[in-house]
Protein backbone atom coordinates (compact mmCIF):
# COMPACT_ATOMS: atom_id res chain seq x y z
CA UNK A 1 0.00 0.00 0.00
CA UNK A 2 1.28 3.62 -1.27
CA UNK A 3 1.56 6.75 1.33
CA UNK A 4 -0.82 8.03 -0.38
CA UNK A 5 -3.72 5.50 0.38
CA UNK A 6 -2.43 5.34 4.12
CA UNK A 7 -2.91 8.91 4.17
CA UNK A 8 -6.02 9.10 2.67
CA UNK A 9 -7.58 6.66 5.52
CA UNK A 10 -5.86 8.35 8.08
CA UNK A 11 -7.34 12.08 7.22
CA UNK A 12 -3.44 13.03 6.25
CA UNK A 13 -0.96 13.71 4.06
CA UNK A 14 1.57 11.26 1.93
CA UNK A 15 4.30 13.43 3.45
CA UNK A 16 3.20 13.75 7.47
CA UNK A 17 3.05 9.04 6.46
CA UNK A 18 6.58 9.10 5.55
CA UNK A 19 7.83 11.46 8.19
CA UNK A 20 5.66 9.77 11.12
CA UNK A 21 7.16 6.76 10.04
CA UNK A 22 10.58 7.72 9.49
CA UNK A 23 10.57 8.50 13.27
CA UNK A 24 10.83 4.63 13.95
CA UNK A 25 12.97 3.47 10.96
CA UNK A 26 12.81 2.27 8.04
CA UNK A 27 9.39 1.20 6.57
CA UNK A 28 8.86 -0.27 2.98
CA UNK A 29 10.35 0.53 -0.51
CA UNK A 30 10.67 3.14 -2.48
CA UNK A 31 8.39 2.98 -5.17
CA UNK A 32 6.61 -0.39 -3.96
CA UNK A 33 5.26 1.11 -1.29
CA UNK A 34 4.63 -0.99 2.40
CA UNK A 35 3.92 -4.28 3.07
CA UNK A 36 0.57 -3.93 5.23
CA UNK A 37 1.20 -7.05 7.53
CA UNK A 38 4.18 -6.54 8.58
CA UNK A 39 3.57 -2.50 8.72
CA UNK A 40 0.59 -3.64 11.09
CA UNK A 41 2.94 -6.03 13.15
CA UNK A 42 6.14 -3.28 13.67
CA UNK A 43 3.48 -0.79 14.74
CA UNK A 44 1.20 -3.04 17.11
CA UNK A 45 4.98 -3.93 18.72
CA UNK A 46 6.52 0.21 18.99
CA UNK A 47 2.83 1.03 20.16
CA UNK A 48 3.33 -1.77 23.00
CA UNK A 49 -0.20 -3.59 21.70
CA UNK A 50 0.88 -6.39 20.05
CA UNK A 51 0.44 -7.82 23.84
CA UNK A 52 -2.18 -7.66 26.70
CA UNK A 53 -2.21 -4.96 29.43
CA UNK A 54 -3.77 -6.12 32.56
CA UNK A 55 -5.62 -2.66 33.80
CA UNK A 56 -7.23 -1.43 36.82
CA UNK A 57 -10.37 0.05 37.33
CA UNK A 58 -9.84 2.75 40.42
CA UNK A 59 -13.27 4.19 40.80
CA UNK A 60 -16.75 2.73 39.80
CA UNK A 61 -18.28 5.71 38.56
CA UNK A 62 -19.87 6.39 35.26
CA UNK A 63 -16.41 7.40 33.77
CA UNK A 64 -14.30 4.68 34.41
CA UNK A 65 -17.05 2.19 33.71
CA UNK A 66 -17.62 4.01 30.45
CA UNK A 67 -14.01 2.87 30.05
CA UNK A 68 -14.65 -0.87 30.91
CA UNK A 69 -17.58 -1.71 28.78
CA UNK A 70 -16.07 0.36 26.10
CA UNK A 71 -15.23 -2.52 23.30
CA UNK A 72 -12.16 -1.00 21.71
CA UNK A 73 -10.09 -1.36 24.75
CA UNK A 74 -10.31 -4.75 24.69
CA UNK A 75 -9.66 -5.19 21.44
CA UNK A 76 -7.07 -2.87 21.59
CA UNK A 77 -5.33 -5.77 24.21
CA UNK A 78 -6.57 -3.42 27.30
CA UNK A 79 -7.74 -5.47 29.78
CA UNK A 80 -9.85 -4.64 32.82
CA UNK A 81 -9.17 -6.93 35.43
CA UNK A 82 -10.00 -5.28 38.41
CA UNK A 83 -12.49 -2.56 39.82
CA UNK A 84 -11.82 -1.03 43.26
CA UNK A 85 -14.51 1.49 45.14
CA UNK A 86 -14.76 2.75 48.45
CA UNK A 87 -17.94 2.87 48.04
CA UNK A 88 -20.43 0.04 50.16
CA UNK A 89 -22.75 -0.15 47.96
CA UNK A 90 -20.78 -1.11 45.08
CA UNK A 91 -18.18 -3.38 46.66
CA UNK A 92 -19.11 -7.14 46.14
CA UNK A 93 -21.33 -6.16 43.10
CA UNK A 94 -20.12 -7.80 39.52
CA UNK A 95 -19.59 -5.24 36.83
CA UNK A 96 -18.94 -7.35 33.41
CA UNK A 97 -17.78 -10.31 35.25
CA UNK A 98 -14.98 -8.35 37.42
CA UNK A 99 -16.46 -7.89 41.11
CA UNK A 100 -16.36 -4.16 42.71
CA UNK A 101 -13.39 -4.64 45.12
CA UNK A 102 -12.79 -2.84 48.77
CA UNK A 103 -9.29 0.13 47.87
CA UNK A 104 -8.06 -2.03 51.11
CA UNK A 105 -7.16 -4.97 48.70
CA UNK A 106 -5.60 -2.58 46.35
CA UNK A 107 -2.33 -3.39 46.49
CA UNK A 108 -2.85 -6.77 46.74
CA UNK A 109 -4.69 -7.35 43.81
CA UNK A 110 -2.27 -5.27 41.60
CA UNK A 111 0.80 -7.78 42.48
CA UNK A 112 -1.66 -11.07 41.94
CA UNK A 113 -3.19 -9.63 38.94
CA UNK A 114 -0.15 -8.23 37.07
CA UNK A 115 -2.15 -5.03 37.23
CA UNK A 116 0.32 -2.54 34.60
CA UNK A 117 -1.89 0.01 34.47
CA UNK A 118 -4.59 2.16 36.40
CA UNK A 119 -7.22 4.27 34.91
CA UNK A 120 -7.87 6.90 37.80
CA UNK A 121 -11.14 7.95 38.31
CA UNK A 122 -11.53 9.18 41.56
CA UNK A 123 -12.17 12.28 43.26
CA UNK A 124 -9.10 14.70 43.49
CA UNK A 125 -8.21 14.40 47.10
CA UNK A 126 -8.00 10.55 46.43
CA UNK A 127 -5.89 10.62 43.42
CA UNK A 128 -2.82 11.18 44.91
CA UNK A 129 -3.28 8.56 47.57
CA UNK A 130 -4.30 5.78 44.85
CA UNK A 131 -1.27 6.70 42.50
CA UNK A 132 0.98 6.51 44.94
CA UNK A 133 0.02 2.97 46.01
CA UNK A 134 -0.12 1.59 42.76
CA UNK A 135 3.55 2.57 41.76
CA UNK A 136 4.46 0.93 45.01
CA UNK A 137 3.06 -1.87 44.46
CA UNK A 138 4.32 -2.24 40.65
CA UNK A 139 1.98 0.26 38.91
CA UNK A 140 4.03 1.46 35.58
CA UNK A 141 1.83 3.82 33.58
CA UNK A 142 -1.84 5.74 35.38
CA UNK A 143 -4.36 7.04 33.04
CA UNK A 144 -5.71 9.92 34.81
CA UNK A 145 -8.95 11.65 35.28
CA UNK A 146 -8.66 13.40 38.62
CA UNK A 147 -8.53 17.53 37.70
CA UNK A 148 -4.93 17.26 39.98
CA UNK A 149 -1.20 17.00 38.85
CA UNK A 150 0.12 13.18 40.12
CA UNK A 151 3.31 13.20 41.86
CA UNK A 152 4.60 9.96 40.91
CA UNK A 153 8.34 8.56 39.87
CA UNK A 154 9.63 9.98 36.26
CA UNK A 155 9.42 6.16 35.27
CA UNK A 156 5.69 6.32 35.56
CA UNK A 157 3.96 7.80 32.40
CA UNK A 158 0.60 9.76 33.71
CA UNK A 159 -1.78 10.81 30.87
CA UNK A 160 -3.91 13.58 31.72
CA UNK A 161 -7.55 13.38 30.94
CA UNK A 162 -9.34 16.57 32.30
CA UNK A 163 -12.79 17.34 30.14
CA UNK A 164 -13.74 20.85 31.66
CA UNK A 165 -10.05 21.77 30.16
CA UNK A 166 -11.44 20.42 26.83
CA UNK A 167 -14.54 22.50 27.04
CA UNK A 168 -12.50 25.62 27.99
CA UNK A 169 -10.19 25.16 25.09
CA UNK A 170 -13.31 25.71 23.02
CA UNK A 171 -14.57 28.54 24.69
CA UNK A 172 -11.43 30.07 24.74
CA UNK A 173 -11.15 29.45 21.25
CA UNK A 174 -14.33 30.95 20.01
CA UNK A 175 -13.92 33.56 22.39
CA UNK A 176 -10.44 34.91 21.38
CA UNK A 177 -12.08 35.95 17.98
CA UNK A 178 -14.77 38.11 19.21
CA UNK A 179 -14.37 42.24 19.87
CA UNK A 180 -14.15 42.59 23.71
CA UNK A 181 -17.78 43.34 24.78
CA UNK B 1 -0.12 37.62 45.25
CA UNK B 2 3.46 36.74 44.07
CA UNK B 3 3.90 34.29 41.05
CA UNK B 4 6.00 32.28 43.53
CA UNK B 5 2.82 32.10 45.33
CA UNK B 6 0.43 31.41 41.92
CA UNK B 7 3.28 28.84 40.82
CA UNK B 8 3.25 26.77 44.07
CA UNK B 9 -0.38 26.42 43.88
CA UNK B 10 -0.71 25.48 40.16
CA UNK B 11 2.29 23.08 40.42
CA UNK B 12 4.59 24.97 37.66
CA UNK B 13 7.59 27.24 38.43
CA UNK B 14 7.27 31.54 38.69
CA UNK B 15 9.01 32.01 35.42
CA UNK B 16 6.40 30.44 33.94
CA UNK B 17 3.56 32.16 35.45
CA UNK B 18 5.12 35.14 34.41
CA UNK B 19 5.50 33.53 30.73
CA UNK B 20 2.11 32.16 30.12
CA UNK B 21 0.66 35.30 31.66
CA UNK B 22 2.60 37.73 29.03
CA UNK B 23 1.15 36.17 26.03
CA UNK B 24 -2.13 37.77 27.15
CA UNK B 25 -0.69 41.55 28.18
CA UNK B 26 0.38 43.16 31.14
CA UNK B 27 -1.01 41.85 34.88
CA UNK B 28 0.20 43.12 38.14
CA UNK B 29 3.49 45.32 38.44
CA UNK B 30 6.75 44.24 39.55
CA UNK B 31 7.79 43.70 43.11
CA UNK B 32 3.68 44.46 43.88
CA UNK B 33 2.44 40.70 42.57
CA UNK B 34 -0.83 39.88 41.12
CA UNK B 35 -4.49 41.80 42.55
CA UNK B 36 -5.95 38.60 42.67
CA UNK B 37 -9.23 39.80 42.06
CA UNK B 38 -8.51 41.29 38.37
CA UNK B 39 -6.71 38.58 37.72
CA UNK B 40 -9.38 36.13 38.07
CA UNK B 41 -11.76 38.41 36.64
CA UNK B 42 -9.54 38.95 33.59
CA UNK B 43 -8.75 35.22 33.10
CA UNK B 44 -12.10 34.26 33.13
CA UNK B 45 -12.64 36.45 30.14
CA UNK B 46 -9.66 35.35 28.11
CA UNK B 47 -10.76 31.84 28.20
CA UNK B 48 -14.54 32.93 27.94
CA UNK B 49 -15.73 31.39 30.87
CA UNK B 50 -17.17 34.56 32.68
CA UNK B 51 -20.57 33.48 30.63
CA UNK B 52 -22.81 30.67 30.67
CA UNK B 53 -22.38 28.36 27.53
CA UNK B 54 -25.43 26.43 26.44
CA UNK B 55 -23.96 22.96 26.13
CA UNK B 56 -26.43 19.95 24.30
CA UNK B 57 -24.97 16.46 24.92
CA UNK B 58 -25.57 14.13 21.75
CA UNK B 59 -25.36 10.64 22.73
CA UNK B 60 -26.91 9.71 26.25
CA UNK B 61 -24.34 6.76 26.80
CA UNK B 62 -22.00 6.62 30.15
CA UNK B 63 -19.47 9.27 28.64
CA UNK B 64 -22.17 11.63 27.81
CA UNK B 65 -24.19 11.38 31.18
CA UNK B 66 -20.69 11.22 33.21
CA UNK B 67 -20.08 14.57 31.45
CA UNK B 68 -23.94 15.93 32.17
CA UNK B 69 -23.17 15.16 36.11
CA UNK B 70 -19.74 16.35 36.32
CA UNK B 71 -20.67 19.57 38.68
CA UNK B 72 -17.10 21.09 37.58
CA UNK B 73 -19.11 22.02 34.17
CA UNK B 74 -21.96 23.91 35.60
CA UNK B 75 -19.47 25.55 37.99
CA UNK B 76 -17.71 27.03 35.17
CA UNK B 77 -20.63 28.11 32.86
CA UNK B 78 -21.17 25.01 31.10
CA UNK B 79 -25.12 24.51 31.15
CA UNK B 80 -26.41 21.42 29.56
CA UNK B 81 -29.39 22.64 27.96
CA UNK B 82 -30.18 19.34 25.63
CA UNK B 83 -29.91 15.85 25.26
CA UNK B 84 -30.11 14.14 22.48
CA UNK B 85 -30.51 10.13 21.54
CA UNK B 86 -31.84 7.67 18.88
CA UNK B 87 -32.66 4.75 21.36
CA UNK B 88 -36.64 4.40 21.68
CA UNK B 89 -35.98 3.84 25.12
CA UNK B 90 -34.10 7.27 26.39
CA UNK B 91 -36.28 8.94 24.62
CA UNK B 92 -38.55 10.83 26.53
CA UNK B 93 -36.51 9.72 29.63
CA UNK B 94 -35.55 12.93 32.00
CA UNK B 95 -31.98 13.52 33.14
CA UNK B 96 -31.47 15.74 35.34
CA UNK B 97 -34.19 17.97 34.27
CA UNK B 98 -33.95 17.90 30.90
CA UNK B 99 -35.95 15.52 29.06
CA UNK B 100 -33.99 13.48 26.11
CA UNK B 101 -35.12 14.31 22.69
CA UNK B 102 -35.14 12.41 19.63
CA UNK B 103 -32.18 13.22 17.01
CA UNK B 104 -34.60 14.41 14.37
CA UNK B 105 -35.42 17.76 16.88
CA UNK B 106 -31.77 18.85 16.91
CA UNK B 107 -31.45 21.60 14.74
CA UNK B 108 -34.45 23.22 16.04
CA UNK B 109 -33.51 22.69 19.53
CA UNK B 110 -30.06 24.89 18.41
CA UNK B 111 -31.41 27.02 17.24
CA UNK B 112 -34.07 27.46 19.82
CA UNK B 113 -31.69 27.22 23.01
CA UNK B 114 -28.88 29.47 21.62
CA UNK B 115 -26.97 26.11 22.19
CA UNK B 116 -22.96 27.00 20.75
CA UNK B 117 -21.26 24.09 22.19
CA UNK B 118 -21.61 20.11 21.27
CA UNK B 119 -20.53 17.35 23.24
CA UNK B 120 -20.43 14.37 20.37
CA UNK B 121 -20.67 11.57 22.28
CA UNK B 122 -22.24 8.99 19.59
CA UNK B 123 -20.86 5.88 17.75
CA UNK B 124 -18.34 7.04 15.12
CA UNK B 125 -20.63 6.82 11.96
CA UNK B 126 -23.10 9.18 13.29
CA UNK B 127 -20.78 11.93 14.48
CA UNK B 128 -19.99 13.59 11.11
CA UNK B 129 -23.25 13.65 10.35
CA UNK B 130 -24.39 15.11 13.58
CA UNK B 131 -21.12 17.69 13.97
CA UNK B 132 -22.36 18.62 10.44
CA UNK B 133 -26.13 19.33 11.06
CA UNK B 134 -24.87 21.34 14.54
CA UNK B 135 -22.97 23.32 12.38
CA UNK B 136 -25.41 24.33 10.21
CA UNK B 137 -27.53 24.94 12.90
CA UNK B 138 -25.21 27.46 14.31
CA UNK B 139 -23.33 25.49 16.97
CA UNK B 140 -19.56 26.71 17.04
CA UNK B 141 -17.66 24.48 18.66
CA UNK B 142 -17.87 20.64 19.24
CA UNK B 143 -15.42 18.13 21.86
CA UNK B 144 -15.79 14.70 19.99
CA UNK B 145 -15.28 11.20 21.91
CA UNK B 146 -16.21 9.41 18.46
CA UNK B 147 -12.85 8.05 17.09
CA UNK B 148 -13.29 9.82 13.65
CA UNK B 149 -11.56 13.07 12.54
CA UNK B 150 -14.28 15.73 12.00
CA UNK B 151 -14.70 18.02 8.65
CA UNK B 152 -16.02 21.11 9.78
CA UNK B 153 -15.42 24.75 8.83
CA UNK B 154 -12.00 25.62 10.46
CA UNK B 155 -14.29 28.20 12.13
CA UNK B 156 -15.42 26.03 14.03
CA UNK B 157 -13.24 24.84 16.97
CA UNK B 158 -13.04 20.45 18.17
CA UNK B 159 -11.83 19.09 20.65
CA UNK B 160 -11.15 15.19 20.15
CA UNK B 161 -10.84 12.84 23.32
CA UNK B 162 -9.83 9.64 22.33
CA UNK B 163 -9.17 7.49 25.37
CA UNK B 164 -8.12 4.13 23.03
CA UNK B 165 -5.20 6.26 22.54
CA UNK B 166 -4.47 7.94 25.57
CA UNK B 167 -4.18 4.38 26.97
CA UNK B 168 -1.92 3.15 24.11
CA UNK B 169 -0.05 6.64 24.65
CA UNK B 170 0.93 4.59 27.87
CA UNK B 171 1.88 1.49 26.50
CA UNK B 172 4.09 3.20 24.12
CA UNK B 173 6.29 4.92 26.82
CA UNK B 174 6.37 1.94 28.73
CA UNK B 175 7.13 -0.25 25.84
CA UNK B 176 9.68 2.06 24.31
CA UNK B 177 11.85 1.60 27.25
CA UNK B 178 11.89 -2.31 26.81
CA UNK B 179 14.57 -3.90 25.00
CA UNK B 180 12.82 -5.90 22.17
CA UNK B 181 12.12 -9.56 22.56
Amino acid sequence: MSSEELAARGQTTAAQVRKDLSHFGSFGKRGLGYPVDELRARLRRILGIDRTWNVGLVGAGRIGLALFEYPAFRARGFDCVAIFDSDPEKIGRELGGVVVQDPSAFEEAVRALGIELIVLAVPAEAAQEMAQRGVDAGVRGILNFAPIRLNVPPRVPVEDVNLVMELEALSFQISKDEPDA
